[in-house]
């Protein structure tokens, strides 16, 4: 076992606490990192910010994608006066290794740095180790312990780190269905099932995942934009990847001013088509469906989880939204983990469930 | 407009608040309505308690149903000692009317209660009035403020007073569903869809309503036996009418020693089967299913409660939950309000949800 191993599951004794005023910072290094010029994909998004003994903001950077500089050598850059004695506050673990840049940990070590906050620790063993580092040579070292913080940090790099460990794209699949399981009425409308609370939440999902993923038959039937809009229509600042996948004929995806690239895959595997993705730098899909689509995904046990907006209705007909799964008795259901469950309130209309789930054996 | 009318929406500003050995008392009195021995049907739920000013329990009684002594009556009689001063507890609002039996006010009155105190007014324009007539003869009265006591009655009265209101039985429907809307699988197997939680409240369900009511289909498929039963399989003291209903064959209920009376009603149309129900005392019907027959009270607008008991599960095939409603375009999906939510955890299992709903366009 390397040190970086022992370190990521030892908890550092020695470091101190952070102030509200880091704490700040550390919130701000991660809407830098989070912001759309930082790309997603096979690099970790990673914010940094400069913070003098006196609470003055000295530099801020952020990671902009391979071959450029690291968040913490960004923000070096970017301060116009002397950051000796200054406290880093970095989102990520800053690096130890020799990649395409040098080591963060001797750059913050040559400009002074005297301490060194960060919001999560690397779990990548090959640069792990940057704390270790920055602390024998000197410097203050600390892992916050905000909720808020990690929760934040965690969002923000999932999908990068569920590529490091799985060597796949974290799938996040979604579903809108009546209390009956409906995906539309008997003659194919479906607009709305659920109210404007659960589609917003779906450009959420879109503006954070690297790929949106539909079938052949959605490209068909719905047409949609695959776009991630504000309330108002507008195009948000960061766009996903948009992919139709299947062996079935579709009409391509309409070209639009700011839109994200539409690619087509012409298979019905999940592992290929995650493969492929992967290999393209995409570390977190949204598979929006349609019900073949879902239930592809979930039989191969490629879903990580689900989310579903329950609408609270019934329709009594209409397709199924979910597409078969191959399960004849009851006892070979798939069942899944309840992780999370909100209302999602409509004024003047029925209230939304939104339900996250997780397939229970894996 | 009659003085009853008025005084069941006037505050009684005249009012005396309770005290917490008379909450107590109360609670004793709904237990006593609650028991096994008070039928239910058309005629409610009851209790009484006697107190003494030192505290003492002076007597206690309910009303088991048409032709015999109302509550009050009851506790005056089984007073083994003096009762002038003492606190009478009710749990409804005392009659002063003169029905098979004779005003209950009144014979508060001839045994020198010196103070009443009641759960809930008496919705009942025949009968209600008793607290003005009480105080109007120089007793002290009080309507209880406390939430936990004004629910308990309410549930315990509710299918009275549904009857009251609307002259036929309240109607709860209860639906067990996968995720994806679905009652069984394939196969037709659906044992068990749902956890242990959710199959004791149908348990609980069937002991607190008057009539249980199945399709033919459901009599057929699952050959239901339609009791109240404890968790080791036990009869509870407590048994509904078990109905089936439908023009289709079904097979007659299992004769069990213990359980409710069966019945065969021959007709697939809800008001009908509820206007039969009610004539013949029933307040309270649980529609258990099938799906045709959930959808049939749906679509006639006969369902004043829906409780779905949702499993976290997948199954992409088998019998709908719900039969067809005759919708066929996603505007007229039948809405529902929801009125509570909660989870249902099964120890080592997947967590299934409790959902309240009532249809919304009444």
């Amino acid at each position: 076992m390397s040190r970086a191993d022992t370190e990521a599951t030892t908890p550092c004794t020695t470091m101190s606490c952070t102030t509200e005023a880091e704490r700040a910072a550390l919130h701000h290094a991660l809407d830098l990192a989070a912001a759309p010029g930082v790309p997603a994909g096979p690099n970790p998004r990673v914010g940094c910010v400069l913070l003098a003994p006196d609470g003055r903001i000295l530099g801020e950077g952020r990671h902009r994608g391979a071959g450029t500089a690291h968040a913490e050598v960004d923000a070096l850059r970017s301060a116009t006066g002397p950051v000796r004695g200054a406290t880093a506050l970095v989102t990520l673990e800053p690096c130890d290794h020799h990649g395409r840049t040098g080591p963060c940990t001797q750059a913050l070590r040559d400009a002074g740095i005297a301490r060194v906050v960060v919001a999560r620790r690397d779990p990548n063993p090959v640069a792990a180790g940057g704390l270790d580092t920055l602390r024998e040579a000197g410097i203050d070292v600390a892992v916050s312990e905000d909720p808020q913080l990690t929760a934040r940090a965690e969002e923000l790099l999932r999908g990068w780190e569920h590529g490091l460990v799985h060597h796949r794209p974290l799938v996040t699949a979604k579903l809108a269905l009546t209390l009956d399981g409906r995906a539309a009425a008997a003659d194919g409308t479906s607009r709305w099932i659920t109210g404007p609370a659960a589609r917003a939440e779906v450009h959420d999902l879109r503006e954070c995942c690297d790929a949106v993923l539909v079938g052949t038959g959605t490209a068909r039937l719905d047409a949609p934009q695959l776009t991630a809009r504000h309330e108002d229509g507008t195009l948000r600042a960061r766009q996903p990847l948009r992919v139709v996948m299947g062996e079935g004929e579709a009409p391509a995806l309409p070209t639009l001013p700011g839109a994200g690239e539409a690619l087509r895959l012409r298979t019905r595997d999940p592992e290929a088509a995650l493969e492929d993705l992967f290999d393209r730098g995409i570390r977190h899909v949204l598979v929006e469906g349609g019900p073949t689509l879902a239930a592809a995904f979930l039989t191969a046990g490629l879903v990580d989880e689900l989310i579903v907006h329950l609408a609270p209705s019934l329709l009594g007909a209409g397709p199924a939204g979910i597409g078969d799964l191959g399960i004849t008795t009851i006892t070979d259901r798939l069942d899944l983990e309840l992780r999370d469950l909100r209302p999602l309130p409509t004024p003047d209309g029925p209230t939304d469930l939104r339900l996250l789930l997780q397939p229970r054996t894996r």
